[in-house]
């Protein structure tokens, strides 16, 4: 199930059988020749409702995105949307994901708990996750996040600036100081984010605003990027730079290191790396697995 | 409802009418004169169950840590448990709660998510959450970090030595070089947390693993602090030191700046700071509260 | 020297004296009734030497900002300036100083090192640091943070809108969503910064750049704060709003916990926790210090 | 000089030429299959100084070091040493560096202050930096620090017992939950040193300290990692999972994106992306390169 891929797990409750001992030096967990094996997530609603969205994007917003990261060579991009079984995302597709990117606006309510969970557990283990504009109020976002993640807005058609913050960034290769986008919607601060590990963009609206567009943070082996742009009304993902930071997105959050898929063990005292033994109350059934 | 202290909030979707105009200067949302309101939450289930476990805590686990608290006259202690209508944590309790301190182990389960959606509001308004041992696996210490949360564990009574790591820091106040405990539970390393901002305490156990014991967080406006002791099969919570880092962690976690209840609002052209007009398509109803 | 606050000190090479049992429970490096004891510092070159500034600033840039900390009456506010002896910041004035503020423009190579390292200890040791607009560039700053701290820049007496990224930070009380400098020099991204704990502020300019004008990090037990606006040839620290922010920077900055004099001391074998012997080579003299 | 790598420069003072437009989609700074240029710089005092050292190191610690590294075959690896002309790390030297390695002890005041600067530039621009050991206390870790990089120590050849605390780190790659070294110097919290990004491994001493003993931070674009173990009189670095750190570390700290050679450029007025005019007072000269 996982792809041949190694693994650091602690399957029985008694037992700590993670390690890594079968990995040979420097094998990194997605070999660099190896693709990247993207999933593009989109809602695909207001494309399906609105004729004036599909006019923009006849192929849904999720097949440009998918058009978009095509470009690059070493991308494996499939798409999957809200309508399908499991919502698109059933474990046969995401154990086969590195990244994943996601666009929702809409219908975050429609995303099924048990898909929003397993979408967490796969980034805990080194899924990448990219997610986009309206996105912000998807369920995983939030769940990741630990905050509410909202922000003010305004829908004017006005000029968005995104400036670069570290030139030297991965997800900032080949774009020049800054870029515009002729009409986006507006997002202004406050965003209500835990701090993020990097600030890589930073937006000016032509109505006065400013926001942190492109925002990154680790949550267990996974990395997880935030990217600004890309309201449903303009044609944001057909902009060369936008695609361009999609497809340097989804390279910088490609998995590193080993899965670790973590089970809370118990270690029992005979396998203490001291020698110990047993003082005083115990309150756990000898080999018991906790409490969750 | 909120005690007369400065609130910053958008109420109606089409206004930003949060606002501070009414703050003289320095003027703190909790007066430094003022007493900081503490919320003591305990389980409850062990010491019911175990007579063991009573007697070290007769009066609940709650009780004692309560009682440690209380040893800090500018600490005002009200305790609240499992049992109780809304686990004990309806509104008009989080509204007075400055801080809360959480203790729970077997049953994390039966905490109701409406509850947790509760306390997960008032943390990012600037309310102090304080997290304690098996704590790490609660809905709510989930919630706001996002991860597992797991560890590794042996419940041996084996020696703990807690070592402070940045000896200025508030939390470790009146904390000497390190404390030790002579009989505790294990945690080990890996424990599957987000970046701490601070790691303030790391503990050694006499079994030979090690743990970050002592970490910050901040989730919007509220401070959160996990604090590792505390198994319920010994008197971790009658240790002065630990007491002291109780007391210490109520007054660091304790609220500043003003209430922040975010709501996405909508700034309407019209109100935009710079003049723009409306360009290209619209999806939002004018005056809508966007999507969620 | 110290003042009779709280030490913990490692003095003697051998010794591991650092303690705090002498602190009673819950008394605060400096107690919440304490005046904070601020020391304004200004480079005063451009007010002496150009009459278009000492216009604007006949008391001097450093004069202005004492004036307007002394607004609050919890603030005791002094000012020192590169003219004097020691650069205006001997020990004497530093031990007393539990906030400094820091504002230099063309003269950063004339602080002397010596004065430097100085302050960069007691940073360490839990002095508050607000350091404003071209000091960015000043010793004191890019050693604290270790990169170049550049920036881009522009003086046409353009418009900046400070925008607040949370509204419930202390450095924000009493602002609104955003307040507005009629006129200033613009400072553009990329701000060559290591990653800051919170970002407080971004600013909006008139020409169409942003920049993360409010940023915290912290340094040992120091708090560092930059705050963006403060050109010589525009009247900014006569801003209300400006000086608002100054007043919460300095409230936010200043000490908490104890002070931390650390010395990398030696634990001898004797005195480590755990009972050990010695096994091996050694290098170091019994007794020694350690090479620095 | 730049080995036609990609550049972002702002070469003349008013003109802001730093461009990637000649960067192809996805072509990395380091392309994934050129071998990684490694530099591995050593004190190379102890070793000539000492037979007990000489023996265990006959080659200098650099030199097993370096065939540590050799091990991995897609490393290409130089030494350098204190004693050679500008202590071996001339800019010929650095610019073909991808990652540093840095072990001293006894002569961090020997090294240049010059080649401090070179360094800590090459490092802001992208380089990886690996400090070892008592390379806690060299000029260039606590230069990009900003931190006096304290501990506390005893020599006495005890057991240390490192811990992995996110067994998917790339870094932690091929180490199974923990390694142990027979015979180390103990070093102990508290650690004088900013918050890391990650801490990767945490040490457990036989003497009953403990110790952040994998750290990594990020300033400017280079990646710096910190690795506790290696004190010059145990055979340290001929152990197995010391070398394999080593050899993960210096994949991890691989340059990525592309070079910033940042200059604090000034923005011509007629440059400015949004049309604007002179307003106010100005102080600098128009073309001028502003104050540093």
């Amino acid at each position: 199930m996982l792809n041949g891929r190694n693994v650091w797990i602690g399957e029985k409750p008694c037992q700590l059988v993670y390690s890594t001992k079968t990995l040979q030096p420097h094998q990194p967990l997605i070999s660099m020749k190896q693709k990247i094996r993207v999933t593009v997530w989109g809602e695909n609603v207001h494309e399906q409702k609105y004729p004036a969205i599909a006019k923009i994007y006849p192929q849904g917003m999720h097949g440009t995105i998918a058009e978009a990261l095509r470009e690059s060579e070493d991308l494996e991009v499939v798409t999957a949307t809200l309508q399908q079984p499991e919502n698109g995302l059933p474990d046969s597709i995401l154990e086969n994901t590195d990244v994943l990117t996601w666009w929702g606006h809409c219908a975050h309510d429609q995303v099924a708990d048990a898909v929003v969970d397993r979408v967490q557990a796969r980034v805990l283990q080194g899924m990448g996750l990219v997610v986009l504009h309206s996105g912000h109020y998807s369920k995983i976002f939030k769940r990741l996040l630990g905050t509410t993640c909202s922000l003010t807005w305004r829908e004017a058609g006005e000029k968005e600036r995104v400036w670069v913050c570290n030139p030297g960034h991965p997800i900032a290769q080949g774009i020049d100081r800054y870029f515009e986008i002729p009409n986006e919607e507006m997002y202004g601060e406050p965003f209500a984010i835990p701090n993020p590990d990097e600030v890589v963009f930073l937006s000016w609206f032509e109505g006065g605003e400013v926001f942190r567009s492109g925002c990154t943070w680790k949550r267990g082996n996974g990395k997880v990027f935030y990217f600004r742009p890309g309201h449903e009304s303009y044609p944001t993902y057909h902009h060369k730079d936008v695609r361009r930071v999609l497809q340097n997105a989804v390279h910088w959050a490609r998995p590193e290191g080993s899965l670790w898929i973590d089970s809370c063990p118990n270690v029992p005292i005979e396998r203490a790396p001291e020698p110990i033994t047993l003082k005083g109350e115990t309150m756990h059934e000898p080999g018991g697995t906790g409490f969750r």
